[in-house]
């Protein structure tokens, strides 16, 4: 069988992409990248800038016959991708695959390098530097099972996890005997952990959850096959406490297991904790309710702002989770976990080959990661924290300042870096600037890789762009006032 | 909120441990480290190595409590972790925190080379050489979303993991166009993953897994509320099928999930895949079976032993998956899941925000493992795998047969490179050579960085460390007959 698969390998790159069987007529910068020819004559990643949207079409056509909105699909990497190819028998003496490889390589960095450059889209911060980390690089470190207790494989980097979660554990007010936690692969794993956990804390409980949530919260119901209830919001993404209340009523008879957002994915906004609190509370569900807080990105931010309401265990919450690639800046995702230690004892269970206590949702763990947070964690500290939340909230305003002085609609929650804004109709310039959209709207997050100088870059490209798009007079830009409000929104009939 | 919770961090490390209250005599290794004191009397990490169990007493008095067999817990590591501490005002002016980390780090990395050296029971080949990758470390790179479909964040490496993707395809011999899959955080993704697949498939099927099954499996049922049936095993560890049939049986009416193990945690044994179908078949449950194979580690070495039974999509399983820290050997967890893009059609949903798909377990996805993976498999190749598989087969051999001629009872199964053998009866011998234990056994994986030399140093010391443990004639060596059979236990009453 060795052989004979090995014989059906694929060149690298251009190989791949013949075997796809797609022809397509090179991107300018595809053109560029060309020049520079790989011995192997390579794909080049910039290649992947181009528009070679076949999947998305195919989406479309899918999604019409299904009679659903149309979602805009990103493309098909098969057409594009680095296969991987059986070395020859004599490459080990010219060293022409090693000098392939790091072609590749030289090439996808510089790819990497651009890609940066644009990036506003997600919310993470892509300024860091981890020089002092490299020499862990050549380890395999794994933490695999508990943070907490040591399991006989050495090669891990437990000390650094456990500071990164007591200081955690700290920040949201919960004593070191009395909390758990673990360093996640990211912000969807914290979901799915909180949940989890309030799942075996009310097995028949049902879980409320604005629609504006993660989908990593949809699919956790799905997953542990719990009842769920949609809670409208309101203009702001906010979770609507009114609605909340009228669906709370319907289900009396069932505890309530409640996702929380610390700024939504879309618009940022920050569910009133208090408010869901006291409603759970006037409505006969007092000590019959667990509240999940998804903190991805904005559990962090938010200990910083100013008369911000607190996401704290003094409050009866019972998780909290938080992205440590996004405000932190990691090069690898991940997240941070913490919990009551009461729920975790019934959710855990000992597994001797590990010498360790199983509570997390993966096996092996990356100890890398750990590591990575750590460092950040001690050089910046909470003063850092603070000092560049309180840069992005400024750069945030100036942008959404600067968007609307240019007529384009937009809103910025008042405790959030999430600028939302009217979709820019070039699905191009989408892409370049890597921004996530959804129906007429599109958003930038303002990290502390954000700065003046990219937001001035990006307005002057957007109005630029903006005049060209609308210059016919015919086609107008859309109406954003349903998914932000009339006064937020520029459109032909609201400005 | 800040400033007080600032005031009450703890200093680096020796501050920690204070702070938990812990004394205790320093190791020979410990005071060997302290020599070499750190700015901030650090407690080294050398501190790990020693015998500090506290937590590991704490649950062997909860074990006994509860009834059950004693399980040795590793150390609890909130005695030894490295607090992060607030930077002070003046530290960017004097130095002294980075040069402090500094010191942290390279400590830290002293360990991790000790440790490294003295690894052998865990499946992680720990020889691999990336230093050409570590120009990519500075990038946040995240698949997140499906790996066939780019998101519209760019730094990504999709390119790799569709190569990388396609070749385990093909090794599986799955059709490019057939088949769907990702790079997942881990063998126990993989896992839930394949069970998440089969579920949705067969909503109301009973999960049936060997009881020496991966934990994940059962961690698996648990999470999905679905029933599951523990199936009883053969003394080689793989699955008994007449135990199979019987259970089968008393579940006529429900569809079957199956895990079929590819070399199980422990022993390493293959489940017989081939009987395992024919078990489905002849009981009535043709085209109502899914079947998910965890071949964790074995999965990417069987393909490369002379007369193994071969893991095919032309047999009718649904999906396999494998690490790629194990055998591959990669800095962090990962893993690959392969599976029949049929399938996933069903369980997948499109999501805006990502202009992708949802149909992966995690969210974020980190997008350094794919080119981790590339590179090795781009280096090594089929031959190359061959190659190391042979080599891990015969000095498994090896070790089994020097064990035996030493009078420890041993076993390996035919198709396995996991020598199984009597377990060392000091901890602090387990804990050094990170042996994975179970009852009276213990086992090591040999992976292509476990070299003959290795093995001999970890011979020759268990055979002078043994000689003291039984000198007494008192104590005697545990009887493993239960475990591997008579015919490899030499135990006073089986030699």
């Amino acid at each position: 069988m060795v052989g004979s698969v090995g014989n059906g390998l694929a060149d690298l790159g251009a190989g791949a992409v013949s075997m796809n069987g797609v022809g397509k007529a090179l991107h300018p910068a595809e053109a560029a990248a060309a020049a520079e020819t790989l011995p192997m004559e390579l794909e080049p990643p910039e290649a992947l800038v181009a528009a070679a949207v076949e999947a998305e079409a195919e989406a479309k056509r899918e999604e019409a016959a299904n009679g659903r909105r149309e979602i805009v699909m990103g493309r098909n990497v098969h057409t594009s991708c680095f296969a991987v190819k059986e070395p020859d028998a004599d490459d080990e003496e010219t060293g022409e695959r090693e000098a392939t490889m790091a072609s590749v390589l030289a090439l996808y960095r510089r790819s990497l390098v651009e890609r940066t450059k644009h990036h506003l889209g997600y919310p993470y911060n892509l300024d860091f530097d981890y020089g002092a980390l490299a020499q862990l690089q050549h380890f395999s470190i794994n933490n695999l099972g508990d943070p907490f207790i040591e399991s006989n494989y050495g090669v891990h980097s437990r000390q650094f996890e456990v500071g990164v979660l007591d200081w955690f554990a700290r920040l949201w007010e919960l004593e070191k005997d009395e909390y758990w936690g673990y360093i996640t692969n990211c912000g969807t794993e914290g979901n799915l952990h909180g949940i989890l956990v309030g799942r075996e804390v009310f097995p028949d409980g049902i879980l409320y959850a604005s629609r504006e949530s993660h989908y990593s919260v949809f699919k956790a119901a799905r997953m542990y096959r719990m009842d769920c209830v949609k809670v409208d919001t309101l203009m702001s993404g906010e979770i609507d406490c009114a609605d909340f209340q009228r669906k709370l009523l319907q289900n009396q008879d069932k505890p309530a297991i409640i996702n929380v957002n610390i700024g939504t994915t879309v618009k940022g906004a920050v569910d009133d904790l208090d408010l869901v609190v006291k409603t759970l509370e006037e409505n006969g569900f007092k000590d019959r309710f667990y509240i999940h807080c998804d903190g991805a990105l904005f559990g962090l931010m938010i200990p910083f702002v100013k008369k911000a309401p607190q996401v704290t265990f003094k409050k009866p919450i019972g998780s909290v989770s938080v992205s440590g690639h996004k405000f932190v800046g990691c090069p690898m995702p991940c997240g941070v976990q913490i919990t009551r230690l009461e729920h975790i004892n019934a959710l855990s269970s000992n597994v001797e080959y590990l010498a360790s206590r199983d509570a997390t949702i993966m096996g092996s763990r990356n100890g890398h990661a750990p590591i990575f947070l750590w460092y950040t964690l001690n050089r910046k500290g909470y003063r850092g924290f603070q000092k560049e939340v309180q840069k992005c909230l400024r750069n945030a305003h100036y942008l959404k300042d600067r968007l609307k002085e240019a007529g384009v609609g937009a809103m910025l929650n008042e405790l959030s870096s999430t600028v939302v804004f009217e979709r820019p109709k070039d699905e191009e310039f989408v892409r370049r600037w890597q921004l996530a959209c959804e129906g007429n709207i599109a958003h930038v997050v303002v990290m502390p890789s954000v700065n003046i100088d990219k937001l001035d870059y990006f307005l002057n490209e957007l109005v630029e762009k903006r005049a060209t798009w609308y210059q016919d007079g015919i086609s107008q830009p859309p109406c954003i006032a349903r998914d932000v409000g009339v006064e937020n929104c520029l459109c032909g009939l609201h400005k």
